[in-house]
């Protein structure tokens, strides 16, 4: 049975998943690298990056990477908010933009942008982007269908993994508490009272500051 | 030099010190005690609470006892606002309320009441209540001369040690994440973008599935 995933979504201490004021410059607005400074001395960044080349297992290797990497494990198709894929709004001006990730983006696999403006697919290295209008419901079916018998990853924006939450379709959220007070940007856990009654919760505090919350659906055994 | 310090100030993974709907009956809203179900198994909380008379040294002693109890070294003297004193607003109606805590409050201080509307102080058992309407400033003034050279608590509600963190009088604050989610209620963290810069920060995760979080003011050594 196909799971959906959220790993590695970080939030400040007072709750904001991105900061206020995101520009092509700065996808996280006002947060900066703020929210991933935990994630960026990892083994699995480094790899991701393509700093492995220049020195092979080069990075960090304790929890803060263990954790990281499993999000690319068991993992057939993507869900993300057109916010990830672009800074854009509103109909699409042209299809020149393809994405923050250059020629190869990390994914290799089907990634289903949510969207009220659809455009053809477009394939970028290994990844296929599918621009879609579905409400979560179908938007998961058709990951699940193009995942290849694997897993489906919801990979954000908040307001995208709070949808899915709503809709209670999320069976593994893995969260980063990162102690930093933003103060302004998109909340993630806003109109989710007793989310906690329907997971349960391992809490894990690293040595790098961050905790990490690990909620798996209380009906689906992971 | 006396130092400001708050402690065992728990809010919900959303950021909630208290839940909706404070009354006689409900101290903290809907949150119920839910916030407090970590303290309620210390050593530090039987105590309090009169439960060693029954038997000596009852409660657990891990990480979230040994934080707790820190609470009551070293302070001579608690201030807090009305809202944790008693439920009720505006004018006094009478003066016959003496707070929730019985005839032998767990204070044994003097405590300073932040109030707009004044009444006569009240001891009850070894505390001695000031109802005083004083800016932050003034409060910890009082609170300090009173303290026989000791340390002063700042024992919330919430909006309170927001406005001391605002004033920049906090020296040691001692916030426990809850894993759950209350949705709604009054919030810790609102309006202290940055706050993170001006502590040392330590967590530390607990068995029992809180965060505490040790912030030290980076100019006062404690």
């Amino acid at each position: 049975m196909v799971k959906l995933r959220v790993h590695n979504l970080a939030v400040s201490l007072d709750g904001f998943a991105t900061g206020e004021g995101q520009t092509f410059e700065a996808p996280f607005g006002h947060a900066g690298g703020r929210l991933m400074e935990w994630f960026f001395p990892t083994q699995t960044f480094v790899s991701l990056s393509g700093g492995e080349a220049e020195s092979p297992g080069a990075g960090t290797q304790g929890v803060d990477d263990a954790l990281a990497a499993a999000a690319w494990k068991g993992v057939g198709a993507e869900i993300m908010g057109r916010g990830k894929f672009g800074p854009q709004h509103g109909p699409w001006a042209d299809e020149a933009w393809r994405g923050w990730w250059g020629e190869e983006p990390p994914f290799h696999t089907p990634v289903v942008v949510l969207t009220h403006y659809e455009r053809p697919d477009l394939t970028v290295g290994e990844t296929t982007f599918l621009f879609r209008a579905l409400p979560p419901e179908d938007a998961l079916a058709l990951a699940a269908s193009v995942a290849d018998g694997l897993d489906v990853r919801l990979g954000g924006g908040p307001t995208v993994v709070r949808e899915f939450l709503h809709a209670d379709l999320v069976d593994h959220l893995h969260v980063v508490v990162v102690p930093i007070l933003l103060g302004r940007g998109v909340r993630l856990w806003d109109g989710l009272e007793g989310l906690d009654e329907r997971f349960d919760i391992e809490v894990v505090a690293s040595g790098s500051g961050v905790v990490h919350y690990l909620m798996t659906r209380k009906d689906r055994g992971l």
